[in-house]
């Protein structure tokens, strides 16, 4: 990073790639471009994706102007309005309202991936708000009062004009199930998915492999299910990183 | 099929299980019981449910009452609301309207999966009406004034009251998406999902194995999200069959 000055009001960028699709939550299989933000408030023991994560990468991470990110998306749509993925790192940090207002004017929808540990005032502009608040495998902490301020603030304009929201829990355990069935409980009416956690280490691999083990990860998609039958919990989506099962663990898929 | 009489208004059950989810289409990942009617007007070339299409099989379809569909669904619910899925064969061509009116009055919701060939007055009580045209690859044919009248008979009581409705098409090769491209602009507004077409020969399969090539799945899933993206079809999802990545193509899955 040079002059902070100069970056002021600035998005700090991981990486802009598409059109793909959604590989998970309740926007899968949706074609999107992700714009990846660098930095993050957390730092998830499984976490997936380092490089948007650990300062240690901060110098890959590019001071953009909101026109310019937008510039980046369009040449990858070909100009046609597709929907948005803010991703991260978390993206809650960097100052995206910019962003959001004019890619609206222009047709572009918004979604957002957040952990739920910041909420800002334009969480009311997105189409589509995903909230993954960390369960207790991830060893971070959980903000309870956070969570409803980011819920708050995607409905301040009232629940028919915000975004749709859904909270979305990566699961590892039995004791991550039991948090996803405390923090649901806490804000009863909001769709909930469920998904079982990736637990390759994350990226980059030089050799181009990721190492993932699908067979593992599908065995633990049908404990996933078997466990929501088990418990009726029947208003519980359960949904795999699909992404990973067709991509692999890599970058920019 | 003993006394035709005596079966008049009952419903042929191939199959009741779940609690397991969806594992295709809009609802992916949703927990559900699955309802499969035996008996199909139409016989696609890669049908993978054959039990319940070819009349061989029809020794094995159970008529049914209403009410005894919904005690064995709610047997394996444990009492518990949930949503029903109707699939088949092609349900469309069962009585399944009373079958729908006792369930949501006790708090069940419904799906269907048909291939909208047959109109019936009770589309318009479902919550989610899922119509899969078949494409060219399938050899069967295609009549669009039909498919008009399943979405007109979902739409009868107005487009806020009827059920979510999804146009979903599974696709083999670059024919079969010209064709999903051709439909989709008869109805503009109805969402859609493209799915990579299982090739695997049905079920059932004596020694418990399923022959399905999950790299070839994956493979073609790969390929499909390159056309959508090529071709900037940004509203159009791409989903896979999960449920045979997950379970195979095994029956009662």
């Amino acid at each position: 990073m040079s002059d902070p000055a100069e970056h002021r009001g600035k998005i700090r960028i991981s990486e802009i790639f598409g059109p793909t699709v959604q590989g998970e939550g309740a926007l899968i299989g949706v074609p999107t471009v992700f714009v990846r933000t660098g930095g993050c408030d957390f730092r998830c023991s499984w976490c997936d994706t380092l490089y948007a994560v650990d300062p240690a990468f901060r110098a890959d991470w590019k001071p953009m102007t909101a026109a310019e990110v937008l510039e980046d998306v369009k040449k990858l749509s070909g100009g046609k309005p597709i929907l948005i993925t803010l991703s991260g790192g978390n993206p809650a940090i960097q100052p995206l309202g910019a962003l959001i207002a004019m890619g609206k004017q222009e047709g572009f929808t918004f979604a957002i991936e957040t952990q739920g540990s910041i909420a800002k005032d334009w969480f009311a502009d997105l189409n589509y708000l995903t909230i993954s608040p960390k369960p207790p495998s991830a060893s971070t902490s959980f903000d309870a009062d956070a969570l409803t301020a980011c819920i708050e603030a995607a409905q301040s304009r009232g629940m028919l004009d915000g975004p749709a929201i859904t909270l979305k829990f990566p699961v590892r355990d039995e004791a991550d199930l039991m948090f996803a069935d405390y923090v649901r409980n806490l804000h009863i009416g909001i769709p909930v998915c469920v998904q079982p956690v990736n637990t390759t280490p994350a990226e980059p691999h030089p050799d181009g492999k990721d190492g993932v083990d699908i067979e593992d990860l599908t065995a633990r998609y049908r404990w996933l299910v078997d466990e929501i039958a088990k418990r009726q919990w029947f208003d519980v989506r359960v949904l795999p990183q699909w992404h990973v099962h067709v991509w692999g663990n890599l970058r920019g898929v």
